[in-house]
């Protein structure tokens, strides 16, 4: 190369840093103008934010217990209707009225051979100044049956199907017995569920000091961590058959709405569970004898741990008020200059379970500092594109109430205006967190590439990218990720209130907060509390500043494009991937099938298996056949056609295009929803049918596949690779709009 | 395929299972006449094996504590003397002169900023008879140096190198203060040797109840696990330097040997460590402040486990008698009736850190039962081809005392003579476990076709191969274990009275014996007793039974062969593996090092790691260089070659040629040693620098590489490449004999 040339493509080199460096600026749906206007609007809007008020705020409304139903509660939804009007925006408090039980009589007793009495009990601790407060609710898994049961302790590990598998080859039938689960690896609901379909009696979920306690560190009010007597609270309605108000399925719990009979709920529970504390559980499970428990099983109390069926037997008694409570959901707007008619939706729960700093409150904080800071550059001026609605829900604790029945009441409305729904719920320090409709994810990335991470002083973006690095297992894993350009979002499960948004009815969503520094043992318990939080979550409230920039750029950036962010070509990249997962879970099912089987008829289980304790082989499956998967690749094929032509065409524009950009999810939907589930009717997003709020991507292949029902896995691809043909279909017509 | 055609495939597929069958009983180094002979004599050795003698044996051997230099410990050598001379053997006692240090003054003391003594005593236990007996050593490590020390307590983990290295990260130094160390992981000796190192003054060692405790199943006497004040006593000589009388390395420690003096010897510590219950660790844990200990750190006492630092004093007084202390081999003989001057030597220790029952007793039972049924059937007429020398070593529990005095003593005379070495120690219910000289790999597969589980009625060699099988993580995994022939022997670090033959010697040798469904807590403490043998180790003592066969059929194999069964295209495969292994360590280690270099580079660690930890990244490490592995490579090819023509030639025979069969293992020993322990010649075994017991292979060139001394990595493999060409030299040699 000639020095000229080569001075040549050192221009050429640092013209393209200059260009890239311009480039980290741009947004997508925005001209370069219309991007630097937006960012000074940010800027405006940082500067309205503060860690002191929403500190002040924290402290204010976890000041005393005010779950759903109660009169707190209803002064929370009041105050923050107030809030909303002080701050300039149009507000109101919309009520359902919905079944909420609480409980009448609480009793879980050792009966033999020792006897034991539960003191379901959390103490007020002078460290705490909310702690001793009237008003708590007691100690309850809310959605439980009455019962009144006795019966053999069985010890069944975390309470997934797994753990029964085992059981079965100890020998042991939870048939009438009480079964004692350990919280951890699935959702709480997911293990009296399994338990009933076990044929348990009753069931009791304590926290174990090796997944919540002195395990992982000093316990409260010493640490953070969950202390003897700490017990967590929470539904366990089944929200993956529906979540809301379980009378009134797919209609708002209005008034007059037509109810289901309680007990034929299909969600409802037919058997009682208790939750308890470790200090309730140790008399109980020292009792246990029987074979000692396999070692992925022991927790870290300091004993052995025994499966049991023998002589510890449990008595449990449980009644509930079964209520019909009004449920205050807060809803503020800000109305659009140009588009009112398109909602660019924002919530966060305002209920909780006692005083809840955390759980919801910080990261309603940081949504009711955002609508001051947006009320703020309103009363100077600003008005956003599109309208602005802001919510604070109600009931989202029993099995998210008030999201669920304000969606379901104004379904038709939300199919044709809402562009966007932006969730959180609580927040701590640490990273960025972030997860929802994959067409989002390039929105994500460029909102978080511009945010400063307090303790670091680079981006979240690059703190979370750094930190998923660094959690890759092996290097190769880790030179892979360090090559990655951006974050991949998550997909959502459930267990906050985009549930019915986007798996209901097709809204783009997203849940954005942030963890990882906060780990504790205050959730759903008397201690998550504003003198806890202020020492472990956020000490100084900045990541709830952080947290109001993240999910109020995300809003503004929404409200106000010309053209809005979406990129489905992200949209196709991850849902390739799911289905290569898909297709090598069935291979690697198929292969450890075979080989399993192999190994049983060979008696490889036998010969291996310590003699003096007495653990049949596994059970053969059915051989694992060979899916058709064509269908879902051969429409990818042309979702990757369109997404790249869309991803070609800058400019287009128009508000019929840009309808069709937010309506598009809604073509994922398959109105007869999930196999057994017909509410879920999202084909990429659900919670799983035995995790609870863990999604399982591509629900209805992914889980038939899972469970082994091949019929019903084919069925689903079919059903899958439709709703993506009907995506893409409707996407070449966008792109002529 | 015709009818015709299917018939006769189908003669032939039948014929050649019935080839396959005759075949199994084929044994190397016999004529199928000879070999049906040799069979037979091992039904006539099986028939006179007893369990209930066996039981009766370690009944009578452990009734008292018996280590060495106690009055009872020359009495059960005696007993063992009259033993071998009843069943017919020439046997004799021979007598070596060696340190032994028992304590006279233990002191461990918290002092601040509680106080609490420890008690650093096992009680007496109504249901183990002899554990209230007098006699018994108090619970200590041998070899601790004599100290009185005081200082903040650090807890270290598993004190292995990499978790001073978090120490480090943590701005922890243990420099002049006093460091607890759990149990497991690394060989007992390492931890106090890598505290040394790390300057500090003293080092406690504790069974944690995770590793060793209720955590693993019920404790003593209820079940076999280690109740909260048992103790492993044990030598925490450096025997990674050379073990033996640690005055009289490379000579036989007789009465007039030349004596280093204690305190110049090089394998002794210079820092006070003692061993304690978790009774009595308890309350200096608890004591315990600073920073949580990082997850992999904790244990499953009832507590948050910290690192310490801080507050926590401890006080450490030890003070030991260094006395000079007879010990007592028996070494018993059968002459050869064709080759006297090779022997088959088979041996045990006898002496115990208390009763014993388990280590060695349940051992040696099983080879003074192989010895009566010889005697037997040499009182019947039968002479061995080649002689037999049966040994019961004392001293090996402070650090292979007995057997590396006598071997260091005879060395010339063996390296002649000694055809192989085989080895025995504990014995449980459960797997057979055999390692040692590769060549000698199908030897023990054709012995362990040969005879039955007691369980499971299937051969020792099926079930291993189907826990091998089981063992494997992955279905792929399983599938590739599922088509192996035969089980692989483990490479012999330390551990046991083999190692002087090996190591030392080049002698092949062998280590047998069952496990794996035997756990318990009662390894050198007052529990590892009879009544705790018969209930939890082999309470039909048909292990002990199994084991007599497994010994004592190899050992008659190897003196009867006409061409000894040795196979060295084992030993080729094996050290092939190895060099594949080292070249992947080394890539990978190459690849490893450059991303870590790079995420601490580009501050990944600080932007992961949780401010309020303060803890530093690492720090980074040279890039790892290419290496030559071409030396190795090369020998390999010519190893492969000579392997391949000795294994087609079958009409191999002659004394030469058995002699140099049986000494080409010492053409792999190199006369310098290794790096900074020139006591250990072999090139492919011995124990790890930090592992103690655990082995590492082509050990020159591993322990390099893992240190990161390339220079030295690059010389060892041109040590270990001529010792493998020097091996092939003779082979070829051997081949024309």
């Amino acid at each position: 190369m000639s020095t000229t040339n080569f001075a040549r493509l050192l221009a050429l080199l640092l013209c393209a840093g200059a260009t890239t460096r311009a480039q980290d600026k741009k947004l997508t749906g925005y001209t370069d103008a219309a991007a630097t206007t937006q960012l000074q609007l940010e800027s405006q809007f940082d500067k309205q934010l503060s860690s002191n008020h929403i500190g002040e705020t924290i402290r204010s409304l976890s000041s005393h217990p005010h779950h759903i139903g109660s009169a707190r509660g209803k002064a929370v939804a009041e105050d923050i209707l107030q809030r909303f009007k002080s701050y300039g925006w149009d507000a109101e408090i919309v009520t359902y009225q919905v079944l909420f039980p609480t409980p009448k009589e609480r009793i879980v007793e050792l009966t033999g051979p020792a006897t034991y009495k539960a003191l379901l009990q959390e103490p007020a601790l002078k460290e705490d100044a909310t702690s001793g407060q009237e008003g708590q609710l007691p100690t309850y898994n809310a959605w439980s049956a009455d019962g009144d049961v006795e019966g053999s302790l069985v010890y069944v590990n975390y309470g997934l199907p797994e753990d029964y598998e085992y059981l079965e080859r100890a020998g042991i039938n939870v048939k009438g017995k009480i079964v004692i689960a350990k919280y951890g690896r699935s959702w709480r609901g997911s293990k009296p569920k399994v338990a009933q379909e076990h044929g348990a009696a009753g069931c009791i979920i304590y926290s174990d000091p090796k997944d919540d306690g002195y395990y992982n560190g000093d316990v409260y009010p010493k640490g953070a961590f969950k202390n003897e007597y700490g017990v967590q609270r929470g539904s366990v309605m089944d929200i993956v058959i529906y979540p809301g108000d379980p009378l009134t399925p797919n209609i708002g719990a209005t008034a007059n709405a037509q109810r289901l009979d309680r007990l034929q709920a299909p969600n409802l529970l037919k058997i009682p569970v208790l939750p308890i504390s470790y200090h309730d559980a140790t008399p109980l499970l020292e009792a246990l004898d029987g074979p000692v428990a396999p070692e992925e099983w022991r927790g870290a109390l300091p004993f052995t741990y025994h499966i049991g069926d023998g002589k510890a037997k449990v008595h449990l008694k449980l009644s509930f008020d079964w209520q019909i409570r009004p449920c205050y959901n807060v809803v503020a707007k800000i109305k659009g200059s140009e588009q009112p008619d398109q909602w660019v939706i924002r919530g966060n729960h305002h209920d909780a379970w006692v005083n809840g700093a955390a759980d919801p409150i910080s990261g309603l904080a940081a949504l009711l500092e955002e609508a001051k800071a947006i009320g703020e550059l309103h009363k100077q001026g600003y008005r956003p594109r599109r309208t602005l609605v802001y919510c604070a829900w109600d009931g989202e604790e029993p099995g998210l109430l008030g999201s669920t029945e304000w969606v379901e009441d104004h379904a038709a409305e939300l199919q044709q205006k809402a562009v966007v729904y932006i969730n959180s719920d609580n927040n701590g320090r640490g990273f960025f967190n972030a997860s929802g409709s994959h067409a989002l994810e390039t929105l994500v990335n460029e909102v978080a590439r511009d945010i400063t991470d307090p303790q670091t002083s680079v981006s979240i973006l690059a703190r979370k990218q750094a930190s998923e690095v660094l959690k890759a297992a092996t290097p190769k894993l880790r030179k892979e990720k360090l090559a990655k350009q951006g974050i991949a979002i998550g997909a959502m499960g459930s267990g906050s209130d985009y549930s019915s948004f986007l798996q209901h009815l097709g809204v783009p969503s997203l849940d954005l907060g942030f963890g990882g520094e906060d780990a504790g043992g205050e959730y759903h318990s008397i201690y998550d509390s504003y003198d806890d939080y202020r020492r472990f979550k956020d000490p100084g409230f900045d990541y709830g500043v952080t947290l109001s920039k993240a999910a109020g750029h995300t809003a503004l950036r929404v409200a106000d494009a010309v053209n809005l962010p979406f990129d489905f070509r992200k949209l196709y990249e991850t849902v390739n991937g799911y289905v290569n997962e898909l297709t090598e879970l069935t291979n690697n099912m198929r292969e450890a099938t075979a080989i399993d089987n192999q190994l049983i008829r060979d008696r490889k289980y036998q010969l291996t298996t310590d003699t003096a304790k007495h653990l049949l082989p596994p059970t053969p499956k059915p051989e694992v056949p060979y899916l058709d998967f064509s269908p879902l690749q051969n429409a990818l094929t042309g979702l990757d056609t369109v997404t790249l032509a869309l991803s070609a065409k800058k400019n287009l524009s128009g508000a019929a295009f840009n309808k069709a950009l937010y309506q598009a999810e809604q073509q994922l939907l398959n109105e007869k929803g999930l196999p057994a589930r017909s509410w879920y009717k999202h084909t990429l997003y659900a919670p799983g049918f035995y995790t609870g709020y863990g999604v399982k991507t591509i629900p209805g292949v992914r889980e038939a596949i899972e469970q082994r029902r091949w019929m019903e896995a084919q069925e689903q691809i079919a059903v899958a690779a439709e709703a993506i043909k009907r995506l893409s279909g409707y996407l070449v017509t966008a792109v002529s709009l």
